[in-house]
Parts: structure tokens; C-alpha cells; sequence
């Protein structure tokens, strides 16, 4: 029996990941209803946008779902904890900063945490703080990401082998096949974004979800390395610019100017790959259809039974 | 069945990694014959060089093995090539380069060819140009790897959907759990190199292989960025020195300089991590022993048996 279904009451062992500021009910309840764990990403937004998008998931839905807060990204880290607590949220997940000063209040009030790592050290300190689950972000995954690098593939065995607690694998996961293979390497489930993001039932822009659908295998860049940020994006006329502007030289504030919150609805939300960036993890050449998110999860479970059935076949 | 095992004539779906200039019989012939295909890595050795390496693998061992050609390393591919069919070798695998010119006189001696590729476009192109396999390698691994810096959980299934031919899985790949996460996502087996660096049969400098049993999650790093060479080593007072000229601000031709293969062969033969640089994978972190390459498959097999028996448990 996998544990996690127990910690989170889901039915499949698939979060959503985080998708600050660009995060709404549509989506987070439709993973929700589906078996997974939605989520809503806090980003930048306001305590009232959060609450507003809060109040409207648990109109669409009676299933648990969670609230994901970057702690050194918002500026309201204390007021969304208290939103989940107010609202009785099922989990949160804490990411981008220290998530110790935050957890034990979480738990006090029957809250499940998650804290989002991308190192061994971070992944101890979070079990040691008393995080009920770790995600292990590897560096293939979208948006913003650890300057370590450490790819999922070596990320989790490492992670599993440093805690107790149960670790799901974020970045790189678009099917049942990376379903198991995060398995395999002894998570105990999966995060996943951009493959949500590329589902009939997401609500952004149509020219970020067919983008996902046409892209290669190399057709996502990293932005932001000569700053010391490391951002996923897809390769659009706007993150070409950054890229082109970074090879001039940037300062990291000139960096955060051109890659404010506004920049990622303006490619996200209205479409406009010109004057916008839209994250994506290097799994968008996997992706090329635009299921619904319960077509996707019971075709991810479907084909991840089958691939065990082939392993077992393959391996003597 | 596996059909990689056919092909390569081997018991275990494992292939060792190239291991370019210094490679040598002992730890060959120890994959080859522990159940893998052992590999010679040629780098810019000489023919007479590669030559008399391999009359010692065959004194050695009866069983089969590769010669790995970098093509645009090596300055004789060709003679390389003609080592191969005079010493009627069982597989070649080609680096670096477009293999096309050379597969079609391989296979006309019956030789396998494998290319080693890090995109769906090398892939096909590969397959087209008639390979029998491709061997896809993602941003993890150790040594000089592709710009792209796909990586494997990434890499694995889009290659294994572009190619009809079998592939096998390169970089992060350290235990059972990698081998079944390769499987997972649709590889036919796995190639290995820092864990093998990290036996007892192998006749490296025991600081490059304490240096990987020592290593945490973090500590391998690429050097060559700036000048758009990736090459993935791990963290020494020789690369820390390579990665201070190139803040500097150096040039192709004098990183090369700082980066040729007798600055390989003092760090990882003579063992002298000041002066010369020691490649790895991001497993290094997750390798802890050095055992007998005999041991090291053996556990990697009886372990992955195990994760699939446990992959079943966890999805429902």
C-alpha cells in the first residue's frame, strides 16, 4: 500500500505543482476531482486573490487540495498559512526558503506539509523540522529551479536514502513511464506541471498549450544563469530576449525587472509570446495532446501497470 | 526477453561507459566478464596504443567487448575502425561526431555499432545511417556531454519514441533502482561509467575513487560553460582553478589547454587533484562503496528485482 494515498487522501499518488500567480480553481479542482492533489500557488499574489481562488475550488470541489506558498517569494508568507488554517486545507507545500520557522503551526492545526527540496541537506533539515513529505525537484523541471542542478534521475535515490519520510519526484514526469521510473527510484509518488498545464481543462492561453504540444526535446532554455537564477522557459521570441540581453549584461535586478510576475501572465494568461515568458519543464517534447486531467491520470496509471509488466519481461 | 542481450551477447543489460584515453584491459575485461560488455574509450590514444589494449582484454577474457571512437576526439578514427575489424570485436560504439560514413563498413564485418546520442534528431539520424543501437545520454553524466543538457529521465522516452531500435540509457545510473527507472522509461539497458570507476577491480588512482565514494549530492560541477563546452567533473582544487580562469574570462583554445587529456590522465591515474581534473556523474553522491565489479552487478540485478516487486505494491 502506498502510504502517501493515506497522508494526502488521494487516489492516485499525482500532485499538481505550485504555478505561482498563474494559479486558479479550474485547474486545481479538476486534479482534485480527478484523484490527484490540486494545488494552488500562491506566487505574489494578495491574501484576497488567494482567498477568493480558495473559496472558489471548494465550490467546484469536496476533494482535498493544497495551497503552496514560495516563502521568499511572497510577500505574504504568515497570511496564506493562515488561510490554509483558516480554510482547514488538506497540505501545504512550502518551497524557495526555509520552511522550519513555518511547519509546526501547519501540523498544530492537522495540516499535512510538503517542502519542496533540491538537495539532501534542505531535504534533512525539512524531515528534522517536521515535514510530513519532501518533493525532490530536479534541475529538468519548469520555472525556477536550484542553482545545484541535480537532475531527478540521481536526485531521488539520494533524497529516499537521506529520509524517512515519503518523497515525491518533481520534474521530468509527463507519463506512466516516468510515473514508475520516479517510482523505481523510490519516491512514492509524482509532482507534476507542465503536463497539466497541456490538459483540455486548464485555463490558459492556447498559445502556451499549443506551444507545449509543438516543442521539441530541445526547445526549453534556461534563463537567468549569468544572474545566478536558473529559470526553465520555453524558447519563445520574449526568452530569446532575455537570453540576448544576459549576453550584453545584466544585473540581477535588471534580470528580475524583465522577469516580473506581469511577464509570466503576459505570456501564460494573454498569449503574448513577444513580451511574456512561459515556464515549461524539458518534458514539453514528451507532451502531444491536450487530454483532460482525468484521461491523463488514468492513462498514466493504465500505462504505468503496463510498463512494470514489461520490465518484469525485460529484466532477467 | 531482452533483446539487447542478444544483440550484445551479454548476460546483463549493463554496458560500460567509454572512458576515453584512460582505459585499460583490467577493468574491460572485468565487466565483460561479470555478465556487461566492457568498453575501451579511445580518446586520443594512438592505434598502437588502443591496439595493445585490446590483445590484453582478449588475454584476459573470452567474452565480448567494445571499442569506443570519439570521432572528432580521436585522430584516427579510421585506423580505430580497422582495429575493431581486425580484432573482430564484437560492437563499436561512436561519440562525438556523425557516425553516418563509418556504420555501414562496420556492420559489413558483422560488428554491432552503437551511437552514442543526446537528441531525438542524433537518434534518428543514427538509426537512419543504420545503428543498431543508440545509447542516450543525459546532462548527469560525467565528461564532456551535450550543450542541449536534456536530461535522462527526459531524454529516455522521447528518444525510445522517435527510434525503433533498441536504446540504452547513460548518465545518473548507479544501483538497481537506476536500472529499473531506465527500463521504466523505455530504455533496453543502461550504461555506466562513474560507478564503475568506483570498483576494486578498477585500476584507477584511489583519490579519484575515494574522491566519488566521499562526494555528497553536490559536488560534481561543469566546467567549459563560458567558452560552450560542457564537461561534468567533480569538485577539486583543479576544477575550482578551472572555474576561477573561466570567471576570468579565457578562450576556447586556452581552456582546452587547461583541459587536455594529459590534465585527465594526472588527476585520475596519478591521482594528483591539483593539477589535473577527474570526471564523474551526479551519482557520485549516491555511491558509497567499491565493491568487485562481479558484486557491483550482481546486487544491481537482485535489487532491481526488488523494485518491481515493490513498484507493484505502491500503484494501484
Amino acid at each position: 500500500m502506498n502510504k502517501l494515498l493515506g497522508i494526502l487522501d488521494v487516489q492516485y499518488p499525482i500532485i499538481q505543482g505550485g504555478m505561482g500567480n498563474i494559479s486558479n480553481a479550474i485547474l486545481t479542482s479538476a486534479v482534485s476531482e480527478a484523484g490527484g492533489l490540486g494545488t494552488i500557488g500562491a506566487g505574489t499574489m494578495t491574501p484576497e486573490e488567494v482567498e477568493s481562488i480558495i473559496i472558489e475550488t471548494k465550490n467546484r470541489t469536496n476533494k482535498s487540495f493544497a495551497l503552496n506558498v514560495a516563502l521568499t517569494v511572497s510577500p505574504y508568507p504568515r497570511e496564506m498559512l493562515q488561510l490554509a488554517i483558516k480554510y482547514k486545507l488538506k497540505a501545504v507545500s512550502l518551497s524557495a526558503g526555509n520552511p522550519s520557522p513555518y511547519i509546526g503551526k501547519l501540523k498544530e492545526h492537522g495540516i499535512k506539509v510538503l517542502t519542496v527540496v533540491a538537495s539532501c541537506k534542505q531535504a534533512k533539515k525539512a524531515e528534522n523540522a517536521g515535514a510530513d513529505i519532501v518533493v525532490a525537484e530536479g534541475y529538468e523541471a519548469a520555472g525556477i529551479n536550484s542553482n545545484l542542478e541535480t537532475t531527478t534521475f540521481v536526485l531521488i535515490p539520494q533524497i529516499v536514502d537521506s529520509v524517512r519520510i515519503p518523497v515525491i519526484a518533481a520534474g521530468g514526469i509527463g507519463d506512466g513511464r516516468g510515473l514508475v521510473a520516479a517510482m523505481a527510484l523510490g519516491a512514492s509518488g509524482v509532482q507534476i506541471g507542465t503536463r497539466l498545464i497541456a490538459t483540455s481543462d486548464s485555463p490558459f492561453h492556447l498559445h502556451y498549450k499549443t506551444k507545449i504540444v509543438d516543442s521539441k526535446d530541445d526547445e526549453t532554455i534556461i534563463v537567468g544563469r549569468s544572474v545566478g537564477r536558473i529559470r526553465r522557459v520555453l524558447k519563445t521570441p520574449y526568452s530569446q530576449y532575455l537570453l540576448s540581453k544576459e549576453e550584453e549584461g545584466i544585473t540581477l535586478e535588471q534580470f528580475n525587472e524583465l522577469t516580473t510576475e506581469e511577464k509570466h501572465i503576459l505570456g501564460a494568461i494573454k498569449g503574448n509570446l513577444n513580451s511574456g515568458f512561459i515556464n515549461s519543464g524539458q518534458i514539453a517534447g514528451l507532451i502531444s495532446d491536450l487530454p483532460t486531467v482525468k484521461q491523463l491520470f488514468q492513462n498514466m496509471i493504465k500505462e504505468g501497470k503496463n510498463v512494470i509488466t514489461d520490465i518484469k519481461n525485460n529484466l532477467h
